[in-house]
């Protein structure tokens, strides 16, 4: 057997192991008992530790060197394979499996104070697992800095999007921080002279939402017999491939943030499942990173599913679902509330264009806490100083200020950034995918999303990570990233009149 | 560190994995769509290959042997904990690698076939993969038998149940098979000199039954904090100790059949809850073996909540979920439903009385399969021919016939024996408990579990598998297994006027 013909063996058996991993993490989000919560914590923390075993076993150095060398008789396919082997083989070989070890319990551990702690507002309850997480988060970070020959931030953002440049972040984040002050206030004129939109009047029983997503998602695509719609804390995309999970929470005095919810998440979903079949098990078959990951999600939400064709098509849905009648169900009043924009406090059910600034704050505060710049116990100040500076609002407690989110609490410094530049990759290919197949926007409002998939399924799911991101960007939409696109949709779309 | 502490740090890792398959297991059987299996499948067998290679590792044995030599310093737990890992190194160290990751994929595949097979009652349909899975699991055993220097069935028996003899299997089973002729008339007999109970007229809303349940589940002493009640095709008591899962499935034309399995289930789930606390994720910390596992499950729903105190108590509860009135509902009749023994089909839906003859059928035809005496195409014929000659009854279709288990279908050849062994135990250990507490049945009445497991506690859950099964039964009962006491509780509640 070939050295590569060997890796493909091992990556085929670690892939598996983590997708036992991935499912596991649904099930601790969605069905676990809290007593479960140690026991969980051992199970993830084994797996963590052969996985990492796995790939730093001292023969998979020899092979991937043995490998690049017979690379000639690979065809381009294999080659990427190959090339992220290589990445994850330098990412894992930084750490100790003591380090990996410590890092999966700590992070459990912290996750489960934070739910907790957010519960019960009360973010020094969480702040010594917090303290003890970030310390090795540190560790890692400098580990990995080391050998990938970059900043420790750098080093932990290229876990989430390989090859992300923290100066070209800087330089998108800066620009949009300067961009919206004025244009907000703009748009929140514009939004202003147009009046409030109609209440529409609940409540909305939890049973008619979830089945009312459930129709939409099979609009969209969403295959039930590949995958689950569940409800958690937080919306979130988790099991595997073939069996991709999705999950909600329920308001029943508003059902638009659960709807959205789904919508973006079946965008992740839709993701998954269309990532190439025959590289399933393989690091070349997954997703390229978290920001053309968001990019698939936002682009479902965001520009198809709040465009007004989608709700003229889904009003008549909406009505039947809840017994709506009159003015506020029109289709032109659900745009409205689709489409309302606001200085709000959580990330989460913040619009398109405020939610920028929720996360340029976090990628700031991140920075400054990795770096040793910002000590825990001052988070919350320096976080409700940093709402109040950006968008002009401050917390009334915690719960809705610095424990808003999983992620820190989770070990996850360096995700935030993604998000923004998933949400700007979304509008330049979404622009993309109508210049090259016009009939898109009008096929949305026949409730017909095969147009728009079959663009999305060729141009960016089924390319799993053969590109890098600037690659698979420039191939389907000719250039790079441009956060001038962006800046253009928001234009059309909430200054026009 | 000693070579106990080294082997203490692995089987923590071990069983931490064991856990992980253990918690896929229950999502493949009550949550996983149908399009996840293949992936499932890859999942599992990763996980059995991960644990088989970490116990078979090349030092593993020299660690066994030095740990040995030094057993003077273990205390009485740290020497069984020993003796358990020695005995599954031994049984491991039997199965190659690849024989391992074969069967794991095969038990998957095969119980994959057997789900449509069984709804369309096609036992042609599941042949191949059958065919399959029983050719490995003879490498298996042979490979085991070696080791063990047993016989291939008596080797797989002992996976299930630790040290049990087939000499002394048959012996019981014979002598039941003996008996039962004669006392299942004159229990029939008796039976309809009673006439028959009052009709339960349902219809019985699934969710009022399950919220009975969960209620009856909080009496026993289930803690929800620490385990869930699902729904599956086949009940059954899976997760892990912490988190212990327990399933049933509706029927809402009869609310006992479910009602049962979760009182079954949840003797399961109390004993898992109880093993020792200390000794989790070692080998000593585990259940004793599937003959003590169905002891626990039996007691509670056979001996404790067959009871007519037991009835007395729940009768009122029984009313007031399904609005019942009027003398069928009075706990007389109720005690009727739930003592009624008949010449039925279906192991799971058996009585105490006919159940062990599902039994003894299985036992017979799993070994002749085994050992080739048996063609798979010949199983249909030979199961129907033995139904009619032990029971009297023939199985007008396969689905109700030899289609009805999961167990061969997932591999499982030597488990049958375990479930009448269990009924067995579960009759002289309540014997003893009653003996001992002879308040058990009047607390019972009340609904105050807490005397019976208070003694289930201290004399079953809290050894784990401290002693062997014929070493805890003669400290909790003083005496090895013996089934004229089964016997006498069966002449005692189906022969008494």
């Amino acid at each position: 057997m070939t050295a590569y013909a060997q890796l493909e063996q091992r990556f085929r058996r670690l892939y598996a192991l983590r997708e036992a991993a991935g499912v596991l993490n649904w099930d601790m989000s969605t069905v676990m008992p809290a007593g479960g919560a140690e026991a969980r914590t051992e199970q993830l923390a084994a797996l963590d530790v052969v996985c990492h075993e796995f790939i730093t076993a001292p023969d998979l150095g020899d092979l991937l060197a043995e490998a690049s060398d017979a690379a000639d008789s690979l065809d381009g396919w294999q080659r990427a394979n190959l090339r992220e082997m290589r990445r994850q083989w330098r990412h894992e070989t930084a750490l100790s499996t003591d380090l990996v070890e410590a890092l999966s319990k700590a992070e459990s551990r912290c996750e489960m104070a934070w739910r907790v702690a957010r519960a019960n507002d009360d973010f020094r309850g969480v702040l010594a697992p917090l303290e003890a997480l970030l310390s090795l988060v540190r560790e890692s970070a400098a580990a990995r800095a080391e050998v990938l020959d970059c900043s420790p931030y750098e080093a932990l953002l290229d876990l989430y999007e390989p090859g992300a440049s923290v100066a070209r972040i800087d330089e998108i984040f800066d620009s949009y921080a300067a961009f919206l002050p004025d244009f907000l206030d703009r748009v929140l004129a514009a939004q202003a002279t147009r009046g409030a939109p109609l209440p529409l009047d609940g409540p909305f029983a939890r049973d008619k939402q979830e089945a009312l997503a459930r129709r939409l998602m099979g609009v969209i695509g969403f295959d039930f017999t590949h995958g689950r719609l569940d409800t958690s804390l937080h919306p979130f995309c988790g099991g595997v491939p073939d069996d991709v999970r999705i999950t909600t929470r329920y308001d029943e005095t508003a059902f638009m943030s659960a709807l959205m919810a789904v919508l973006h998440e079946t965008g992740h979903a839709l993701y998954e499942r269309g990532l190439p079949a025959d590289w399933r098990l393989q690091p070349v078959g997954q997703a390229r990173g978290m920001s053309v990951h968001e990019s698939q999600s936002l682009l479902v939400e965001m520009q198809a599913c709040r465009s007004p064709e989608f709700i003229a098509f889904a009003a008549p849905l909406l009505r039947e679902a809840f017994d709506g009648d009159g003015p506020a169900w029109a289709a032109e009043n659900l745009v409205r509330h689709s489409h309302r924009v606001e200085r709000g406090l959580i990330r989460v059910d913040a619009d398109e264009v405020t939610y920028p600034a929720h996360v340029i704050l976090r990628s700031r505060l991140e920075r400054a806490m990795l770096a040793g710049d910002l000590p825990l116990p001052d988070l919350p100040a320096a976080w409700n100083a940093g709402m109040e500076a950006l968008l002009g609002v401050v917390p009334p407690d915690d719960a809705s200020g610095c424990l808003q989110d999983i992620h820190w609490f989770d070990g996850a410094w360096g995700y935030f950034p993604t998000y923004t530049l998933g949400a700007m990759t979304a509008a330049q290919l979404y622009a993309a995918a109508l210049a090259a197949v016009p009939d898109i926007p009008a096929a949305i409002g026949r409730g017909d999303f095969a147009p728009l998939m079959t663009w999305l399924r060729q141009n960016v799911h089924a390319q799993g990570s053969l590109l890098s991101t600037d690659e698979l960007l420039t191939a389907a939409t000719g250039r790079t990233l441009d956060p001038a696109v962006f800046k253009a949709h928001l234009a059309a779309r909430y200054l026009a009149a």
